[in-house]
């Protein structure tokens, strides 16, 4: 379950709006122990897609999802990893999260995120099948 | 837009659980018009799974994300379908549900889904770039 989720490529992150509406996006991210650190890039944005900063900031809520699609829907797999969710805009931990993230992405290494990281604090692990 | 959405083979659904926590599982899905539907099919299930369905008779809020991802970035896009949601355990409507799901994937025809269909009336359309 663990390497399922280190060795993923993309997530989902889920959130919930300061209205209490359902939000998810896809995003990259790296696991370290009990805690998922993801950035804010230098993929081109829409003003929509940084709803889930401000859904963070107002419920400290997240969700992320790591599944495998397939076919065979005998090889299917997800983990979803529950737990606090908080903006870091500058120091230390934002500084960690970069060097963590472009330790596992190439393309971070060649253009360093400019945004905030985002940092989540596992409390739950849940599996299937 | 709806191309992508309508060949899709899987998609993330996004709720909301009755104590405002947010909840995401993959699914199996099908599009018609701005009506989603899916089922609750064959493939084992843990209880954890069926939250989706508590979430949707308390809350009725559904957010389905449907996203590509590959290492070139410069690739990346997805569709997220904001709407209602609901659940029908039976009647017309899931049958609808289920022919659909049918006449889309395969592995549906081989064996039909057993519980409920899930119905997202799409509100809003979003994608990004």
């Amino acid at each position: 379950m663990r390497r399922r989720v280190a060795e993923a490529r993309v997530g989902r992150l889920a959130t919930v709006t300061p209205n209490g509406l359902p939000h998810v996006v896809p995003c990259c991210f790296v696991l370290e122990g009990d805690t998922v650190y993801s950035a804010v890039d230098h993929k081109p944005k829409s003003t929509f897609n940084l709803a889930r900063l401000d859904n963070l900031r107002a419920t400290g809520l997240a969700s992320l999802l790591v599944d495998h699609y397939e076919e065979d829907w005998a090889r299917l797999w997800w983990v979803r990893l529950d737990g606090t969710g908080r903006v870091e805009e500058g120091g230390d931990t934002r500084e960690r999260a970069l060097g963590l993230l472009a330790a596992k992405y190439e393309q971070y290494r060649r253009q360093m995120p400019a945004g905030p990281a985002v940092v989540i604090e596992i409390t739950t692990w849940r599996a299937w099948p």
